[in-house]
């Protein structure tokens, strides 16, 4: 196969698209599918300093790495979730990515907010899937690393995958209030909160591990050891199938959706504006947001394993 | 396992309803959920004449099955497709079926419609998909039978699985005017048209294949022919795998979509009531119905055919 661009041999094959593409055509191509992206949604501002939300996976670290080619002003948040050697991995990965190029990173870990707060840990004391007490967490403290250092977006690496899957379970379960947020650009609800931004949304994991192959990102390949057996693995199987079948299925289900559906959706979940966490300060629906509840609930486990002589 | 009801020996587990049934009850629970859907959805009322569209497959001849014993005045209607010896044997199963149950069969072959109106000739004459080609003849066929019998109700065997399929499909391709139109109960639109309805729409193939097999009723158990490949197989499929890690999602898909989302995209579908077809005086949104348009395909294709010498 030729390259659709310049004719060359090409290296990477879309079926999604019916493209073929030689190394630097793929690397212009990502770009400005990234590019097109942020300016079709009004994403990031050209004076916006971005946080980009970092694991040490090939979205992330891709993100940034175009993030930076675009010419944005960027640092990098690393959260340490504190899911033993895969966490130390992963940090290692992104610590090296932010020295090689001279990009400022923040770095925080759960641990270090308090005791019982790793993952594995929140998720036993709650018994929540480890991927919601994770979920609920990494909101969080990106929302208050985003506040505290003043910057203006917060864009994380999710990829179509990503995205098709969310949308596959919340159409099973037709849940009206997350098919209305469920949406590439979130403008802030709250003065607290800064503009969250997906820019991958449109792009295939395939096609982000392509990019971060080609860049020579070192990037972590595992899966989260917690995420075996997760239901957004069952999602991403069954999309896998579809698209096999009908490549462009994934890319059209989400576009479409964003693009046409998704409003139908927005009277469904209208409420009103949060108020703030007693806790924490931060934006809450409730008297305590829902990462404070969280801790609240592994402070209770905690003391009431401590009084029954279980814990040191 | 035990009964769920009676706690005798079960013979059938069903997953998605965590329950288990003997052969007695399990007749029951199956009758019930079709009484209480039709109560529902307000399908039948109890002096309607029913049409009945049967296939010879396991869900038609199950409904029909249904139907008689809640003691509703039926007709069965087959369509001789001439999809070969598939269409051959299904019309046995449907003749024997309604000959041992002394039951009233009206039925129509395409091939006496005209020359060259058998499925396969019109999916080849017209390059269309043979099950597209098929779906269009279908409904043409059933309509003008109901209105021609002068019955009120038309019903057809379409389970949770077609149902669930259908959903999945449109969906994923966002189509509002589909979607808009998927629903148990369809009012005619036309006073030619008469209300259709969907009694299994929330039994799985699974649930009609055990029905029809206790209540020894002897169907066609092979698929189509034409139905290798088709894009519906690849949604069923995936709608398998999801079923599995998560008993249950099928319903609680097409059931919620029926309760509380269908409606939000009523407007996207809001048409001009149709006129008559040209042709067959049958409602159509153009010049001509959509089974009249294929008719003058085929016949277009053959008078090439002979100008050419090609046919006899």
């Amino acid at each position: 196969m030729k390259c659709t661009r310049c004719k060359a041999k090409a290296e990477v094959h879309l079926r999604a698209h019916n493209a073929g593409f030689c190394r630097p055509c793929y690397l212009e191509y990502f770009r400005r599918q990234v590019e097109r992206t942020i300016a079709r949604e009004r994403m990031i501002g050209a004076d916006d300093h971005v946080l980009v939300a970092v694991s040490g996976g090939k979205d992330s670290l891709a993100l940034w790495d175009v993030l930076v080619g675009l010419g944005y002003r960027t640092t990098g948040l690393y959260l340490g979730l504190g899911i033993g050697e895969y966490s130390d991995r992963s940090h290692e990965k992104v610590e090296t990515f932010a020295a090689a190029r001279s990009l400022p990173l923040e770095v925080r870990t759960l641990a270090e907010q308090g005791a019982g707060l790793a993952v594995p840990d929140v998720a036993a004391a709650t018994r929540r899937a480890p991927c919601a007490a994770c979920g609920a967490m990494k909101r969080h403290f990106f929302d208050a690393a985003a506040h505290e250092g003043r910057f203006d977006v917060l864009a994380t690496g999710h990829n179509l995958d990503d995205e098709a899957a969310r949308l596959l379970g919340n159409v099973l379960r037709w849940q009206r209030d997350h098919l209305a947020r469920q949406r590439p650009v979130l403008e802030p609800s709250h003065p607290k909160f800064v503009r969250k931004v997906k820019p991958l949304y449109l792009l295939s994991e395939y096609e982000t591990a392509v990019y971060a192959f080609m860049r020579g990102i070192d990037y972590i390949v595992e899966e989260c050891p917690n995420a075996e057996g997760a239901t957004q693995l069952v999602y991403k199987d069954a999309l896998d199938r579809l698209e096999a079948a009908s490549p462009g299925t994934k890319r059209a289900f989400v576009k479409e959706y964003v693009r046409t559906i998704r409003p139908v959706f927005d009277t469904a979940a209208a409420r009103d504006a949060p108020g703030e966490c007693e806790a924490c300060g931060m934006p809450a629906f409730g008297v305590l947001c829902s990462f404070c509840s969280l801790v609240r609930e592994v402070e209770h486990k905690r003391a009431r394993r401590a009084a029954a002589g279980l814990d040191a």
